[in-house]
């Protein structure tokens, strides 16, 4: 029996639909059909129309070969907190019900463009900020648990196999957070490299759109999908995989690491081992101090201030809407933020991240945890960004590469990291990582409804 | 006979209307007539129906007095870069013709809801992005003169007493800019202190909603509908008006004074003589020489960086549509930008945000030119940003005062720059400011076609 194609990654689909062994409409059937039976269990989905999916896949069968674009074919859920001119566009908010902004977000219209089938939209926290929720949303591999947020419905669908590709949003660690949760590969790009244009800003200076596959390729594939400047001096042997014995890796812990969780300490040190085991040098290296107090610290001061600007029509107009955890988090007046505060917060942060560029050019790439342990139990909390925030901050490249499981079953992965604009030479840094990490606790994690054959992570 | 409501300032027309003197849509009347008289002449305007600013102002009527926003009555004109719920959005592009976003940008959204009556879409440049045109949108003052851009109709409206109040934005210096050349008063507040969601970026870390008025009072009014911070210690004392005698301003004449034009000479020895003769203290600075090369240096890279990304989409999939503008100025391979290149201008002018807030706060503002001379002959060049980029680039807020005008009967005037997040206190300075400058050469001025008594500015 052949494998319906939603188990495939979009590397593998659009080789598959460029030979003409495959149509975008059977990838649709076989989409819709995982929809069917996973949605009530899994609701990663907040809408999902099969007319227009199976409309949209046909007229994509109907492009002539010679003006497909390079995402021909692949399945591409998008967070709900990205316009899209034939969906509604809700904002995890009753307030946007049914809301219908009509024109494409731009990272939405360049993946239309470039042959992605949008098969729906995905669940997010009210307005990408809060930790609540959202309902009806549970994690592929205990549906009891979070698939953590705000991404909450992207990093599920890519997980539970019902798309190749996924949108998320990150401001303090909503993709690389959901990626950890659901055991996928994430990232989030350098701050700006994506345009925004058509998401609802949280804070605008640390929005960042966030990519989930189940591949690095994958990965590879949906960002060159953006215009990331690229002219890197010697980007041809950069473009050549490394091997890992002549790799240096900074294992950081971050002032976050305090009383680590038991699943992240294993991790930590079966990674290294793991790594050293393949000739890789690693340092465990400590940040200079003026880095400490930044994640929960001056993020969130950034957070809270910019999020009091892109919320006040919300706030003024439709107040009774709105969570109390926008209302308590945000508009909070007990800890007001004077401008005093504000630019010695961007200050701060701006100054640091030459700094942090520095020390990434050095290493092959950063180690950092992305979460403090597997997924919560509950879909109540959708976890803590404590161990992104920082790094969302400093604007730099994260790529989670998933692998390591806790004691209940659920997956666990860590962070690297790389100077700005550098996510090209990082993913292909991750590429040689994630093989010697993606299976390494592969027979503990629990299982997933699939056909025998199917990969967890393909690298 | 009475003035009708459209020369009035917005808050005299509030005062009318609280009183009940003036019910909004006679407000709409008079302000429909205006536009039936000059539309065609000025062309501020890119799209307005009748009836629904009828509508909207019948609406607006029948609200309850004790529910009544402060912006009650007020008509305001919004930059067609802004996305509005009933009309077209078009951002001076073919590629957005007749598109319908259906959702209101932050903005818009908090006017509406304060009561203002939304008149129209007015005229931009190409994205807010392009200095050629845009069509058939002349200066009221001289016709065969831009209005200055990009927000060319927000300035032209305001100016034409087509409507009392006006959003424009400014990436270079397209707030500033046309609200010299029209002869009216423009703030360009802090970086992300207003929301831009809902508008479409060009460079998003400079893109700043600007506002638009014939008072310093309306300007006033406008700034507090916003979630500024302002919790400024000694804020009772700066709301309170300081008196010219007790100011201390510091002329900067920036590395952009290189052949100052005959107009922008005489507007700067005017002015400083009429604040002198009021008893202000006059210092004339020069900034450090890190801050060289900004204008058309730093702020340029990162206009260009972030062009690239912000019309990807449109750039890759509806290029013809595109102007040679876009082409030249932005994807002009020919000076391809580096990351290096691009993280070196962030993180440099970031280190001089802090450095020109200590300069500012010694000041009780900064005054600086606002353009290079008075609006050039011609619909076809919106006029250089230069003296304003790098203000622009530093965040900090920027408030254009007139009253000054050239040879040709054009106005022209001066900006005054404040710390970052310091507008409040800045347009309380203005106020001052504007009593001595805001009549400095009206009779010199060219004449627009307005009833007898009524004021060019109101200060």
């Amino acid at each position: 029996m052949t494998i319906p194609s939603n188990f495939l990654t979009a590397t593998e689909t659009i080789k598959l639909v460029s030979q003409g062994d495959l149509t975008v409409e059977q990838i649709a059937l076989d989409h819709i059909k995982r929809y069917d039976e996973r949605q009530t269990t899994i609701g990663a989905w907040v809408y999902m129309d099969r007319e227009r999916v199976l409309s949209e896949a046909r007229r994509l069968d109907s492009i002539p070969k010679e003006k497909r674009g390079p995402l021909h074919g692949t399945v591409l859920a998008v967070k709900d907190m990205m316009n899209t001119q034939d969906m509604p566009t809700q904002h995890g908010s009753p307030i946007y019900k049914d809301s219908h902004p009509g024109v494409d977000a731009a990272c939405v219209a360049i993946c239309r463009a470039a042959g992605a089938l949008i098969f729906g939209k995905t669940h997010t926290t009210e307005f990408a900020c809060s930790s609540i929720g959202p309902k009806g949303c549970g994690n592929p591999y205990d549906i009891t648990r979070t698939p953590g947020g705000s991404s909450s419905g992207s990093g599920a669908a890519v997980r539970d196999f019902q798309c190749s590709l996924a949108f998320g949003t990150q401001t303090g660690g909503s993709t690389i957070r959901p990626a950890s949760f659901n055991g996928i590969f994430g990232i989030k790009p350098t701050w700006g490299a994506i345009s925004t244009w058509g998401l609802k800003p949280y804070a605008p200076t640390l929005d960042t759109v966030g990519l989930f596959a189940r591949s690095i390729e994958d990965l590879k594939l949906f960002l060159s999908i953006f215009d990331i400047p690229s002219n890197i001096p010697n980007s041809i042997s950069i473009l050549q995989k490394k091997p890992l014995s002549n790799c240096k890796f900074a294992y950081i812990k971050t002032d976050q690491w305090v009383k680590p969780s038991f699943e992240l300490s294993k991790t930590w040190e079966k990674s290294s081992i793991l790594l050293k085991e393949s000739g890789a040098e690693i340092i465990e290296l400590k940040l200079p101090k003026e880095f400490e107090g930044i994640s929960g610290g001056l993020a969130w001061i950034i957070n809270k201030s910019e999020g009091k600007v892109s919320f006040q029509n919300e706030f003024q107009n439709q107040n009774q809407l709105l969570s109390s955890f926008i209302h308590n988090e945000i508009y909070d007046n007990s800890e007001e933020i004077s401008k005093k505060k504000i630019t010695e917060a961007y200050d701060k942060v701006a100054s640091l991240r030459p700094i942090i560029d520095e020390i990434a050019s050095q290493y092959d790439a950063i180690i950092t945890p992305s979460v403090e342990s597997e997924a919560p139990l509950g879909l109540g909390w959708t976890g803590s960004p404590k161990f992104c925030a920082m790094w969302t901050s400093l604007h730099v490249p994260c790529v989670h590469i998933p692998g390591f499981a806790g004691d209940n079953g659920m997956p666990i992965g860590l962070t690297l990291v790389g100077p700005r604009y550098d996510e090209q030479r990082l993913l292909s840094v991750a590429e040689v990582v994630a093989q010697v990490w993606a299976r390494a606790d592969e027979d503990k994690l629990n299982k997933i409804p699939v056909p025998d054959g199917v990969r967890h992570l393909t690298v």
